[in-house]
């Protein structure tokens, strides 16, 4: 089997480190050999991971996707212009793509599969979700006897490095993303990775296998972590909870609710033990159960070990990735944001007056809203309480209601924070 | 595709049923139907937890093995001969099989698997270790770019279930098992869970697709958690242990050591958190790192999930159990118990006499045995003082001949108890 890479960066510099130091072990697992005919880099005078020995070397692009006797490209350039372009011209001269892109695949991911069918090749991502767990594999294929009713995921390393910080040392926010980014686990540019759209694209393709459906990213409902301030998680804390920036997949008597944003969870959970940057993903299936997979969502080598598994399945003729086939998605149905049923944090700073409290839980009581805990914090230096309060499971609209009303309030002193709590049971 | 079922117990009623509830997932993915053509059973008049419309039933399991339009059979019997015969006979007919059967493939895998390949057809048996938890995939297909260095698993739920009470509820042994044995958890004759026989027999095929060696159970060395004493865990506890009962299976400089005992576990890894009966295995590839897996080890539909993504594998043609190709398994080169290294936790009973623990180290310390931490708990009613130490890594032949001359001091007034530590870091 004959490869083309598509950039030799961190991940696929990965994986020519990986085959080179791993090819016994590969070869034998895979029957046959796998050898890397040419790859594609910005320039070629760069310095890299790996060695080049072996293959050829083009700044072209184009040499990669056209070439003859390449029968696989992997694309390991990252997003969703050039690459898009490069992986359609692969399909298009009937080359297996293998992707370590969750842009690219949560954006265009339809068409390309389409294309894919069309051409009969496969396109194939397990990297492009939590890097090294085979967690595509395991869904599509370990639990392919299962309904799933839940996805629930730390699937964003450089966020949950952040987050556990941040718990652990009482740090701030800022503090510990200039860290993160001392440290090469955040870009210069972080947004993608705090504002929770890295996590969206990686959730909008855990749904897909899931439910069976579409792709769809725009139906991610998406908060980052910016906001999350130490007071939340020391609260948290006192009330049994760690915050976590979590994707959250569901499927509800047939329709589907999708989001990623920071997230209550209970302690005890093995979610919430899960730090620095490593991912986890938990899957219940209405056969199995609960499952967890657990592992490094980022790093060179990590990523390449995904890479070359959808590689060997390629090589073998065990793939799988008929669930995407293009006729057997079906559109999905969502659950309208307002609809979503959820349990709810609160945090109110209140004048330190009598009777607010009393008030507080009286509008939350009058929309139906219980209170499971609720802890009010000493007086800060301004005369405010600062309460938080546990809800039970709610619609969102109703909750929305009942926060602007009690936000109305004149002994109100600052913006009701919201987050949902997922007991994960 | 037509199958036959040898077994309508747990995990047989367990496959009928989910076959049925999720009949229209199970086609979607799988792209064709599966239909149960035959079921054998020990008694036609038994009662069932699933319903036996649609299918033949026999007491005759050769009407299974021998039928001419079941072209894949469920072994899901248990035990060793019966099991094995009628596999046997299965295979012959040119019949895939898929069994749950721990104890079949870790005893007779090595025959069973050159049988079916001799005959152009797959065993499979994603179902026998670990239950519901995709882990043979992902061990054999998933990591498949990875020279495994590591595997350890929490894998009899039983087990785990005792020694999760022992230390929460600080209950005895033998209170909890009756508790296991009355909650259905443990059998009449426990011994296969209580002693470490069944967990060995999982680790014996964890270690064959890890390290693509041929099974070898006899090379697992196994010790149970009948002898776990109550006090061990919570000196372990204070010294920032858990003891769970593991299966660990390394590779080291190119030799293989199997072994399944009570073993202390860091507080705060993933593994030492898992509790009650569900099971979790930590893998560690040299490219991924580490990875763990997570979820029921056993029951009904758990187990049923597993039966039944082998069985869409094998319609799919997305199977993969050529690491177990007879001629590509290598017969392992396995480390003497006596050169194995491992860290160590003792307990040591000592008349209270002055330089009682200063005598002590200084035997540990010519072995060259150095001691991490030490606890020195208050004198019992016979004026007994009990010391816990933890060991440096040391060569367990080191360690034996260190405790040999201890034990034979006047002042030892009970046998010294070592557990093994690993640090899974």
């Amino acid at each position: 089997m004959k490869i083309g890479i598509l950039g030799l960066g961190t991940v696929g510099g990965g994986v020519v480190n990986v085959l080179s130091k791993n090819h016994q072990e590969i070869s034998r697992r895979c029957g046959s050999d796998i050898s890397i005919e040419i790859a594609a880099v910005k320039d070629l005078k760069q310095k890299r991971i790996c060695s080049t020995d072996g293959f050829k070397l083009t700044e072209n692009s184009n040499d990669v996707v056209n070439h003859p006797d390449v029968e696989v490209v992997l694309e390991l350039i990252g997003g969703t212009s050039i690459a898009k372009d490069l992986t359609e011209k692969a399909l298009k001269n009937k080359k297996h793509v293998i992707t370590a892109n969750k842009a690219l695949i949560a954006k265009h991911g339809n068409e390309l599969l389409k294309l894919a069918k069309d051409n009969s090749v496969s396109i194939l991502f397990e990297a492009s979700v939590a890097g090294g767990i085979p967690i595509l594999k395991s869904l599509g294929q370990g639990l392919t006897a299962n309904k799933i009713d839940l996805v629930a995921g730390i699937i964003n390393g450089t966020g949950n490095f952040i987050m556990t910080e941040m718990k652990e040392k009482g740090r701030d926010f800022d503090d510990v993303l200039k860290e993160a980014q001392a440290l090469g686990y955040a870009e210069a540019d972080p947004t993608f990775d705090i504002e929770g759209i890295d996590a969206a694209h990686k959730l909008a393709i855990l749904a897909s296998i899931a439910f069976g459906v579409e792709l769809n990213f725009e139906a991610v409902s998406t908060e980052g972590i910016s906001q999350v301030d130490p007071e939340d998680i020391s609260i948290a804390d006192e009330l049994g909870y760690i915050i976590k920036h979590l994707g959250v997949a569901k499927k509800i008597d047939g329709r589907i609710d999708t989001r990623v944003h920071p997230t209550l969870i209970p302690k005890k959970r093995l979610l919430a033990n899960v730090n620095g940057v490593m991912n986890a993903v938990l899957i219940k299936g209405n056969a199995v159960g609960p499952t967890l997979y657990y592992g490094p969502g980022a790093g060179d080598e990590a990523t390449a070990s995904a890479v070359i598994a959808d590689l060997v399945d390629l090589v073998k003729g065990t793939h799988s990735n008929d669930e995407f086939c293009w006729k057997q998605l079906e559109k999905a149905n969502y659950i309208e944001k307002d609809n979503v049923e959820s349990i709810f944090y609160l945090r109110i700073l209140a004048s330190d007056k009598p009777g607010v409290l009393a008030d507080i839980t009286s509008i939350l009581a009058k929309h139906n809203i219980s209170v499971e805990s609720v802890v009010q914090k000493q007086i800060d230096a301004d005369n405010n309480a600062h309460i938080a309060i546990i809800t039970n499971k709610i619609l969102t609209k109703e909750m929305n209601k009942a926060i602007n009303e009690i936000q109305a309030h004149d002994y109100i002193t600052g913006t009701v924070k919201i987050i949902p709590v997922e007991t994960l049971d």
